[in-house]
């Protein structure tokens, strides 16, 4: 804790899709890294809210009523209890802000549900 | 909440120096923005992790036994109870992760203290 985490360095580091990577913890909240590219899954979670932070790229978060383009930079948060899916047209560099044991596909379970993730 | 959040706008919108505003919360915790420059106080946070993200510039984050420089781009976490002060020789736009209610001096209160802070 408290060291200099590079996020270019940590985004070289891997490079699959919808599989995010935890780089830190605080609070009970955990700051996740994930590349994404094409829709993920409709979900939601009943008890967490989730931020969105675009690092490169750019992506829509859908709603079932609309959507909303996040591009480098720009930030979203996601109430809990709120249906969404994240769609990139390219692959996208995302960083995520929510609690320790968030599951990424909510109430959803997928081939892309991740219940374990990777420290890096 | 589930609105766009633009940085490059939030931080186009104020000028002061060690006066963080709030641009979103979440499960207890907000995302606040900065400008900072010059060295802040010496301070901890009793109950406190806090996160701290360069969006532009840069600045070191000083314990008392080292420093730590931050780029754009890279973040640290700094566990409660640990002293620490950002010292920023140029101006730097900064953005932090706390809990709700987090006071920016920790213990300590100086002309710098902020107890009540504005949503932008």
């Amino acid at each position: 804790m408290s060291e200099r985490i590079v996020l270019e360095e940590k985004f070289a580091g891997f490079s699959d899709h919808w599989n995010p990577r935890v780089v830190a913890e605080l609070n009970g909240q955990q700051v996740r890294l994930a590349k994404i590219h094409g829709a993920f899954d409709w979900h939601s979670h009943e008890h967490e809210d989730e931020l969105f932070f675009v690092h490169r790229g750019e992506f829509h978060m859908e709603f079932r009523d609309r959507r909303v383009l996040l591009r480098a930079g720009d930030m979203l948060v996601v109430p809990r209890g709120m249906e969404h899916r994240p769609v990139a047209e390219s692959e996208c560099e995302i960083m995520l802000f929510e609690p320790v044991g968030t599951v990424n596909t909510g109430a959803v379970v997928s081939e892309r549900t991740r219940e374990t993730l990777q420290w890096i």
